[in-house]
């Protein structure tokens, strides 16, 4: 094996053209194996083997410096930068994170997993070296899918400004996590037909000396133009043609499945054909297409991800011109939809916890001062043991606080269909529904609840002393407290069902100071601006204790979830022992 | 007058060429005299009149509808929609807002005022026209400065996949409120020096059909180049050149000081050299001057609106290569900071509170994440009778939520300039400083604390029964509610400075419960997801009464800052009652 010999970028310098293609066969089949094994992804890091064995062996880092942009095609780098046992050895395999990470290594500047994110990173590297008087090559490497993020291209802006080294590698593969979406493909697609020689250039047309690259997988004219553009003293683009999935062919021919799998992917029989469990993807995309077909102004929208909640390509194509997707463009995807609701459209956005605070001065701005009734899906929102760029830990602390809109916590299926009907269906607010990240339950009785009547929480079940809020996700977490406050106390506790996250029931709140001394409230979700804070704050000048549970405001790593519910005292007996010390 | 007869773009319809012109003559005078007299955007409104009343003789508004970027060039089209009185009659001159207002009007789509956004809801206009299946003409009306925002770009990426009518009519007067910045500056400078023939074209490479009109403050040009467009069935971009301050000469001359000008601008001597009186600006200016001169690595960066900050022409010619405007670009300027920081530079970014929402993420995942020590300067953060675009209450909520950001609540000069160096030199946390929205107020008596000791608040006066916290701007009111509980109640009130936005001094608030009883805190900002939250929350267990004092959770559109006072009970005789409520 080649890969004996390279541990870092150092050794690949004296190798011949043909040992670099042998350790990318052999790099190849370790991500491959690894990635059918843990999960992660797949398409992405085969697209880039050959441009990152090339610039190591082009470029000298870690003085020069590779930003890379959101990092899920970094595994090649991570093989050839000291981390080679994470691929080789399978007791290692999750040791080392899927993202760059400056813990692991002096290789990685910036620890990231948001896209767009390169090339303004890239140019303040690039800054810093000029400011401080060095000399060294600054690289991002950015990919197409990625380019339609605004603050990709207000880097590329001010980068090509720079009156410096600046090299801008664009990995095309013609593809996002989904097929590409916006204007500038069309523009990518000309210069790769044209070998680079289109007319029309938006590299150029932003300021960039351009190179093309159409043979992105070849390692030979790879390094003949990343050694055209070293210690070059301006901003350049180097723009190369990839093959997502490069190499292995079924990520190839199934570039989106391939993005970013499962374990085991690679290994499984097409499913029998099953009756399909019910779950909240399946419901919520079942919901839409029933009323698409009823209402031509029904609108699904997503910003780039739409495997993340169901949106298959046979669901897309169903909606046809009833279904935007964006590209990775969250700040328009909710000033579109805003307008859409403002002209009577109903538009329904669906977006993950984690990108929502891509698009803060849209929601507030462009949707909730403008007070457009649009439906927005809020997916993955909840503590988990996510690596720390994709946390779902603070989209109630985010949009709870902005004014006009209403943000609903649904418990179950009932409640969930009834909330997402309203919504679409009422002209009075910007609304947001968390979809629960948790097994679908059902009661199977239908929820008649108004829920133009703002702020109105249930009680489920009545008692005294004790109030139990669960909000949301964490309502099952409520009904095991209370049972847990009944066995070890004795007390017959109260369970509330908030439903609402941006606003409080002072109504109900004010009664429970007749019979009750502790109200608990229980959030999946940063404490600090989350929704029990607006309840404590409530009873700030009465006799009422409250505590709140929730997490800590913290960026968490991996950590195992049972280890977050320990730390944050997300357990019915950490819990009632906190209740007990307050009685 | 030509105006006489003319009120509704209607009345436009039957007018001759020279009525047009006479009619532009006529609104210039208005424009001019109530800005100078109420002050407002002088440069914005001046350029674009020629181009208003061609598109308003050219397209049926409402039935076609214009959307407008930031809106602070809407002043000719409210003088031709409905709204002239505002601009004819003294009185009535404040009357209407400066933004487009949807409750003023039915010409007004949206109610606007950060940039970047109008092609993105033009887009959705659009888009539910088609789904509507109306016909209609959808007009963007955006600034070449705003250009640069990445909203600007994510929508146009997105309006060029539409394939039906969207006019994007870009105004380019070669001005940002400052000097544009950036590459594609370059490439309209060079579609202007050829009548719009250049080879490379930023529009076209984005997939736009493309028209140019070099006379932009020529009626008949407009007029001929509109009609071309009117009715078109796919998205073209319309990219007209005029001149910022069109027809009012220091405006023309001096683009950049009467883009937004206070009353009075036009009338004024030029100022006698007197002894200039200390503000926040100027010692922040006077401190990076001379901080930069001994250090290299100082970089001071603004994303477009120095003149806020009071970073003058002077000031940036002096700073040299030592300062970054990175033109409307608030991710890629936090970002690009972040990276700076990250290679050793010590980079200084100021930036306004109301445009802080516009890098949320940014600040989460490019800054916090990576725990980069940067300054950020975060100026006019308040409650305040501005329009509800412009609000500045909201920032403590969303900067102080986010993990590993020290954000600091200075009260005085000496205070400031402490934070300020000790931000500057440290190298273990991103900083955030609030720079007090008040006149400048000194001690005399240097600040010798340690600022690396997080989250130590400061007693200022010791007392007993009522702790009194005054966060910030706020501080000078807990300096008067002690005064008042002295004299109504008797009470020898406990004035805490907490210095610290971000976090709490749990053992100070622990040492309180010995021998207080109400505990208030104060803060110049929304109360949801704020600092007094957070101390509620500390004392949510125990018998310590809490009262917060902020504001609501409310868009407010210029609202007497009197008034807001009274509203959320932000006044010395308001809080003292509701204190004596508590005991």
């Amino acid at each position: 094996m080649i890969l004996d010999k390279v541990n870092y970028p150092s050794d690949l310098k004296n190798l011949s053209l043909d040992e670099l293609n042998t350790l990318a066969d052999e790099m190849r089949d370790l991500i491959i194996k690894k990635v059918n094994t843990t999960g992660g992804h797949m398409g992405p890091n085969l697209g880039i083997l050959e441009a990152t064995i090339a610039l190591h062996y082009v470029f000298n880092c870690p003085v020069d410096k590779i930003v890379f942009d959101v990092s899920h095609q970094c595994y090649p780098h991570k093989i050839l930068t000291g981390r080679k046992e994470g691929f080789t050895n399978p007791e290692k395999y999750t040791f080392y994170t899927g993202y760059t990470a400056p813990e692991e290594s002096e290789y990685d500047l910036f620890k990231v997993g948001h896209t767009s994110t390169s090339v303004s990173l890239a140019t303040g590297v690039a800054k810093a070296r000029d400011l401080k008087g060095e000399k060294h090559n600054v690289i991002a490497l950015i990919g197409d899918g990625s380019l339609s993020g605004g603050e990709a291209f207000e880097g590329l802006d001010n980068a090509a400004d720079l009156d410096s080294n600046i090299i801008i590698l664009v990995n095309d593969n013609d593809m996002s996590i989904a097929e590409n979406q916006g204007g500038i493909y069309k523009n990518l697609k000309e210069l790769r037909e044209t070998n680079g020689n289109a007319q029309t250039n938006l590299f150029k047309s932003i300021g960039f000396e351009y190179f093309y690259i159409g043979e992105g997988n070849n390692i030979e004219k790879l390094i003949e133009t990343f050694k055209k553009v070293k210690d070059i003293n301006h901003p350049v683009v180097v723009h190369m043609h990839t093959t997502k999935g490069h190499g292995l062919k079924p990520a190839e021919e199934n570039k989106e499945f391939f993005h970013y799998i499962m374990p085991g992917a690679l290994d499984e029989k097409p499913a029998a054909s099953t009756t399909q469990k019910e779950t909240y993807d399946s419901i919520t995309t079942d919901y839409i297409l029933k009323k698409a077909a009823q209402d031509p102004t029904i609108l699904a929208i997503t910003p780039a991800t739409p495997g993340a909640y169901g949106f298959t390509k046979e669901f897309r194509e169903k909606l046809g011109k009833q279904y935007t997707d964006v590209g990775i463009a969250e700040e328009h995807a909710v000033a579109y939809a805003s307008a859409l609701a403002k002209c009577g459209a109903k538009p329904i956005l669906a977006i993950m916890s984690s990108f929502v605070q891509r698009t803060y001065d849209q929601l507030s701005q462009d949707l909730a001062l403008n007070n457009s009734p649009i439906t927005m899906l809020v997916y993955w929102g909840g503590i988990s043991g996510a690596d720390a760029t994709h946390l779902g830990s603070f989209d109630m602390s985010l949009i709870g606080n902005i004014p006009n809109i209403v943000y609903l916590a649904p418990t179950n299926k009932e409640e969930y269909l009834k909330m997402l009907d309203w919504s679409v269906e009422q002209t009075d607010y910007p609304v947001a529904v968390r979809v629960p990240f948790r097994p679908l339950e059902s009661t199977g009785i239908a929820d008649d609840t108004d829920y133009s009547k703002l702020n109105k929480f249930k009680i489920e079940e009545n008692g005294k002393d004790v109030a139990i809020l669960g909000l949301g996700n964490f309502f099952r977490l409520g009904k095991e407290v209370k049972a847990e406050l009944k066995n070890k106390l004795g007390i017959d506790a109260t369970l509330i069902n908030p439903k609402f996250i941006s606003g409080i029931d002072e109504e109900l709140l004010e009664s429970l100071k007749s019979n009750h001394k502790v109200v608990i409230t229980l959030e999946d979700g940063i404490l600090n601006g989350g929704f029990g804070e607006k309840v404590t704050r409530f009873y700030g000048n009465s006799d009422m204790k409250v505590l709140n549970f929730g997490s800590k405001k913290e960026f968490t790593d991996r950590v195992p979830l049972s280890e977050l519910y320990e730390r944050y005292h997300l357990t019915k007996e950490l819990i009632v022992s906190d209740i007990e010390k307050c009685l």
